[in-house]
């Protein structure tokens, strides 16, 4: 046992030495754990040390700009190759530490607006990527392997023992301070107000080294606001067949809807087309959901039930704190949300994922990226891949579970649902069906070791595009897969060079399901049946309760 | 939108009613949130309604016994139907609110030791069982369907804000209380003390409703303890198999083991057979895994670099509190766990589960289900699932997922190493394979969706027996995969029915590996090769900072 010897403290006193740094640096300035602003480069300086793994927290919404700022300020000579640990890379400071030569490496999840400026950094060496996550991964490594050294998160307000209250916007937080608290790291938290009693406490004040009123309010994006106007009559019918077509046919109930206006679609129809045909009750009731405000009818109409966020959305605050039965909030009456809660939750708890993409291969395969840019993968993959440890059953799990394995000698399992929901043709004509994804061409350009693929095929149970739907749990071989996705693919390239015998076979047997096979009449689908048709209509929805940001006002 | 009149409260004054009934009842017994123990029965009385969700503490490894037992001595003529949320179903108060009538469903995740009665009061129709989960979608389920009306928790300590302070057994409780003080639930905690500074907070004050000092301090089981005096030479094999064959055959660093003498051998010859090979610093590196005793030896080595657990174990405290370079502490030295984040961890950033079992089929299900008895799942089946939403990458994850698709047309992907660890024979002689599990009987028998299978065959990677590995990546055909398990099958008449020329053909593949293909003297697997022979080695390998439970002690 030569260990005896080995030093089992090193993280406590390398600690330590770093807080008494601190305080010899900023003695009197250091009121307690309240640091002034004007004196965070500073205090940085003594707290980061050259090869740390700083976790910036930079989530789907919130922002903890102030600190990324003053992380840039550093003095590159004294502290450099950081290994920075992000889940979302979302400001231009965020690439700065790189230009600047204070951070060398990246772990992250989703790097959305600065996708192609990474392609760039990475392409010149400037940016080692470690790897790219899911949210939920990317916090799991946070307690293995990538445990942060120092925590720079972003909150509403602390009171003067250093307690957090994030108000809605928890998202990240927890998990993010919960691995570098409790292992010696340090916790430095940027606040937009300091005030003697916290409506709540989200994140308690042992957990948290130092706490810096920033001179603004942290940024948050309003990431899931989408605008009815912008639907259109195509997104309305693709709406209809996800409704009759899946959510009634499974009977699915606990849900998970990805962004953007395909689902946005089925989110405006639920009090209007899914009500016509006696759904309320039966489907759509337990959400893992951000508060879109798009689900704004749905709830009024009584048909959700419950939703838990991953985080906040502007301008639902009011509404939030209205309708508590609904949503998660706490004594205080504001939300609560908690990405990796909601990401476990959306996992095993949720039968099914339904979202937008970009390219869908034959096989099924589906991807975001672009070519020169890293986009990442957020929550998605996560959502949209068979959860093979859940146990529970439900009807909707069942039942596609026992497509599945139609004819097949297995043991029993359910499945998930996971729905690819897309339009033939994106913008600018590109076609969403592919022969081979972007993925391929892009990962050798930034040397990953296997394509980004956000859903992969085998986890893929529908793709539904204005054609119709393909039911890939139904296909007995990877060549019907393969017609039944040319069989929805429309008149893209991939979609003209289908079997036409063979596409006419599947949809006899149920594997293709056109509007007409559903019985759904394509001249009801108008933006008539959306249940609101602009931002106003959201609002009046609401009781008024909803402020939608500025720029989604034009009245 | 005819919701407009609809209640939206409900919840909130529902709550409301249900505290101002408590403080009608109790008045001045009430000292803030502190309640007498002796007022327990009736506070319940006040809090909780007929029909309720109630989630009762009982972990793995901690127990909420006084409030069990509280919850027992309810009038079911009050009180009755409730739902019953559980992690685990541990102490004969847990079966007797259903006997008495106050209970009667069911949402858990493990019954061990109760399992037996479990079946007989389902069959007698006392209990209706909702589902059977593993921890992690249980408590997703708290976030979207099966959010609990009252939580009934365990902790070490309060302060009289109602501050909790879990000390290293904070477990479930975190998940549980955010599910339910977020949803307008009530929140009751037992503590063994109650003081005026905690050491730390685990939970804020404001998520928890009523603190009771119970009379004695909540029960801990030591589960995970496993005496190395009980280690056969057969183990020791099966662990040097392991070692060679597969961790460093693929380069395994981030690990999460079973419960069981089988992976305690792993863990004991790490600093001996592993470091023989040269193997320190290249295999088991980082764990998510509760701080076993068996694991001493190789973390005093120098193996090991962190663990993060679920919960503790009994008599590692002070161990704990020396390491904290190893183990995830807090500002007061003592660990905290967390069951949730480590079960996140053990499914996504780990590259292999290793766990034991009872029963294997042809197609490679396993089960530790048992006729007669509902044990549940645990975390196994999270832990031991292909986390098909994992997108960073390890060599281990890959070369696992390259041999997964060799000569399949498909997108590449990585996969989780899944081993499944069994001797051919278990206790009194039974086959540890079989034509069919006896799981399919006991789905049967307990009206269940489907069989209850802990690890499904397409998720399991290898299977490890005293006669070698079974690499079931390798495998071309459904055929192949049977002959790959016949092969190491051992004497079981599965293994005798064994295509013999297929297993050699197998075997020339290396599909199967013998000890000697592996390079294996099966001469040096003796009890030589433990680091600790028996607790009293484990205690001196720790310098003392280990100390078991009575029950471990013979001296």
């Amino acid at each position: 046992m030569q260990g005896s010897k080995r030093e089992w403290d090193h993280r406590q006193k390398n600690r330590d030495a770093r807080l008494a740094r601190a305080a010899g640096k900023l003695g009197a300035a250091l009121s307690g754990k309240l640091v002034p602003a004007e004196r965070m480069v500073e205090l940085l300086h003594s707290v980061i040390e050259s090869g740390d793994r700083v976790c910036l927290e930079g989530n789907n919404q919130k922002q903890a700009d102030f600190l990324a700022a003053a992380l840039c300020q550093l003095d590159p000579a004294q502290v450099h190759d950081l290994h920075m640990l992000q889940s979302v890379l979302a400001l231009p400071e965020h690439l700065d530490l790189f230009e600047k030569g204070i951070a060398s490496k990246l772990d992250f999840s989703f790097s959305g607006p600065q996708g192609a400026q990474l392609a760039r950094l990475v392409a010149a060496g400037k940016i080692n990527i470690g790897a790219i996550h899911t949210y939920l991964e990317l916090f799991g490594r946070y307690f293995i392997d990538l445990t942060p050294r120092v925590a720079l998160i972003a909150a509403q307000a602390a009171d003067r023992h250093g307690n957090l209250y994030t108000g809605p916007n928890t998202e990240d937080t927890p998990a993010i301070v919960e691995a570098t608290a409790f292992k010696n790291g340090i916790v430095i938290a940027q606040v937009n107000e300091i005030v003697d009693v916290l409506p709540r406490v989200d994140v308690p004040a042992d957990w948290v080294d130092f706490v810096v009123q920033a001179p603004t309010p942290h940024y948050i994006e309003p990431l899931f606001t989408r605008d009815p106007a912008l639907i259109s009559e195509v997104q309305v019918l693709m709406a209809m067949m996800a409704i009759k077509g899946i959510y009634a046919e499974y009977g699915v109930e606990r849900i998970n809807h990805g962004i953007g206006f395909d689902t946005a679609a089925i989110e405006l129809i639920l009090p209007t087309y899914a009500e016509s045909l006696g759904l309320r009750g039966k489907i759509g009731r337990n959400w893992a959901l951000n508060p879109h405000p798009a689900l704004i009818p749905a709830i009024e109409a009584g048909f959700v039930e419950s939703v838990h966020s991953f985080g906040s959305e502007l301008g639902m605050e009011r509404y939030i704190e209205s309708r508590p039965d609904v949503f998660f909030v706490g004594r205080d009456g504001s939300m609560r949300s908690n990405r990796a809660m909601c990401q476990v939750a959306g996992h095993y708890a949720c039968d099914m994922f339904i979202g937008s993409t970009l390219q869908i291969d034959l096989q099924g395969n589906s991807s975001t990226a672009t070519l020169g840019r890293i986009a990442g993968f957020g929550g998605a993959p996560n959502m949209g891949s068979d959860a093979r440890g859940r146990r529970h059953s439900s009807p909707a799990w069942l039942k596609a579970g026992q497509q599945a394995q139609q004819g097949k000698k297995k043991m029993p399992r359910g499945q998930k649902l996971v729905v690819q929901m897309v339009e033939t043709f994106r913008e600018h004509m590109q076609p969403a069906f592919v022969e081979e994804l972007d993925a391929w061409q892009l990962a050798e350009q930034a040397k990953l070791d296997i394509p980004p693929v956000m859903i992969y095929g085998d986890d893929v149970t529908h793709i539904l595009t204005e054609e119709g739907i393909a039911n890939l749990l139904l296909c007995r071989s990877e060549e019907e897969r393969e017609q039944a996705i040319r069989g929805v693919a429309g008149y893209t390239a991939v979609g003209m060079a289908r079997d036409r015998k063979m596409v006419e076979n599947l949809r006899d047997r149920g594997v293709i399901l056109r509007a007409e096979d559903m019985g759904i009449d394509k001249r009801m689908a108008t933006r008539d049946l959306l249940a609101a048709k602009n931002m106003k209509d959201l609002v009046r929805a609401s009781g008024g309760l909803y402020a939608p940001p500025k720029r989604f006002r034009n009245w």
